[in-house]
């Protein structure tokens, strides 16, 4: 884990600015995130489902959701306070997509950050609801958490990122995913299509929403659409790639689960180093998304890098 | 269907006003939720989400939650315009919630409303995500679509309808009645925990979204949600006391079955009769809630009336 910060850190350096320390950066933010996320959800009656709930959003993971939403608010001009419910938020729609597709009926998976999936420890029927409660709440969290914005702006916020978790976004893309199940001719476009929805409408949301809540104006989410678009697959093409390279241990996850599953991913398209290169590729265009921005880009330009630089 | 209706038409006009057509009344709304529910979804690329969605979104059902809405919001000097997406947004989240809870994992029901349940068409991962779908879909609807309403009253209705469905509503209820099962030795009150939060929060949310959207002040927002905490209790006892009278085709789902898993019931701690009467006596304390709202009330008595008299 640290020799990839330590990595990230040496290319953000080089690439954006000598004086940017990413490492410090993602610590001092993924504290602020988790203490909030901690405060979030309090454990009162019935217990267990609030037990079932922070299991998973306090099983660690890179808050990545989070860090970009509060980022882009920051780079327009807002504070990381007016963010932060949002930035809660998107980290609880996804550990509520994760808390689902571990569910025996999708990917079935036991293991997840390192620790046993929700359903292995509070059975499948608390799963389930785990997940449901963590979507309503995140919704109910910024609509009623949110402070000093507008509130015209926290509403677009709610509809893009109900948009982007529905049948719009991640729900769309998990559908196509389960289609392409045991086929071996699925197609780059069809491929393109389930990670742009799968994983990357909430990233893109993450990113776009910090921004609405900042009051970014139509040109700038514009551009910031394009930079978490290229990162959001750039991520997945890495996340393809590490299924391959990197070991249960570093994962959180089992390893290798691809190519068990003879599924269609980047890697088995265009081979592993011709993936590293599109993921490169896709970032160096995010990243010239962020020129017009300057040294205020410096925590997105060095978040991008972050992405293919990352051993999980 | 016909002849509850009718007596219900009966009841209300003894009750409340012989002028008033709640069976005409009912009948309208649904065509207009109906109209509006079925133009909310379109069937595009995965069509599969969407017709899953669809399918359980669109098979029937009283569609009391929304006309619920529509009413308060009526009531409170708002406009039906107003309040749709809401009362749609409602019935997806109750839709959403038949289809995760008829799953295996939950009470693996085979039949809803009369047709094979989602998962027995669909399969179990279409009918998780299209839940998910719904539910996702439900908050960004309210969000884009709501018109002429200020908009931190839609941020209101936002944060109340999230936790309404929630750990500390709906969700938090199933909880409870899951950790229930198989016991005996249930106690009135757990029940009436089970029943406040599985049924209950829903349809106060519905009531009272619709109160705040036309503005409505705190007092009659109290009364509105004594009004709904009423009929929403008076519908559980009977929903309790229709699985043990009402046969399979009434009902549109398996009938007997809480005697067959031996769930505590109101039937069964109370008897049928004495449960009728409490369902009654809380049908009546619903209704005198409205006595200051005259003629205006009518709508809500007769749908009160209308909890008690159904047969499904």
């Amino acid at each position: 884990m640290t020799s990839s910060i330590d990595r990230t850190t040496t290319v953000a350096n080089q690439e954006s600015d000598a004086t940017f320390d990413l490492k410090a950066y993602l610590k001092q933010q993924q504290v602020q995130v988790e203490a909030a996320l901690d405060q979030s959800i309090a454990v009162i009656y019935p217990e267990k489902i609030y037990e079932a709930m922070r299991y998973s959003l306090m099983a660690g993971g890179k808050r990545l959701r989070p860090i970009l939403c509060l980022a882009s608010c920051e780079l327009m001009g807002g504070t990381a306070e007016m963010a932060m419910p949002t930035a809660c938020a998107m980290e609880m729609i996804h550990t509520m997509s994760l808390i689902h597709d571990d569910l025996p009926a999708m990917d079935n998976d036991d293991y997840r950050r390192g620790k046993l999936t929700n359903h292995k420890v509070y059975g499948e029927d608390v799963a389930i609801l785990a997940g449901d409660g963590l979507l309503a709440y995140a919704f109910e969290f910024i609509a009623a958490q949110t402070r000093q914005v507008p509130p015209e702006r926290v509403l677009q916020v709610i509809a893009k990122l109900g948009r982007a978790v529905g049948a719009a976004g991640l729900v769309g893309g998990q559908i196509v995913d389960l289609d392409c199940e045991g086929k071996s001719n699925v197609s780059l476009e069809t491929l393109n299509f389930i990670h742009r929805h799968k994983t990357g409408a909430l990233l893109e949301a993450s990113v776009l929403c910090g921004a609405i809540l900042a009051g970014a104006d139509e040109a700038d989410l514009q551009r910031l659409s394009r930079y978490a678009q290229n990162i959001g697959l750039a991520f997945q093409i890495i996340d393809d790639v590490l299924d391959i390279t990197a070991t249960q241990e570093e994962l959180g996850k089992t390893a290798g689960k691809d190519l068990q599953a003879q599924k269609v991913t980047y890697p088995s398209i265009w081979g592993i180093e011709e993936s590293k290169r599109q993921a490169d590729q896709l970032i160096a265009e995010a990243k010239a998304e962020l020129a017009p921005f300057g040294a205020a880009g410096q925590p997105l330009m060095a978040l991008a890098d972050y992405i293919t630089a990352r051993k999980n």
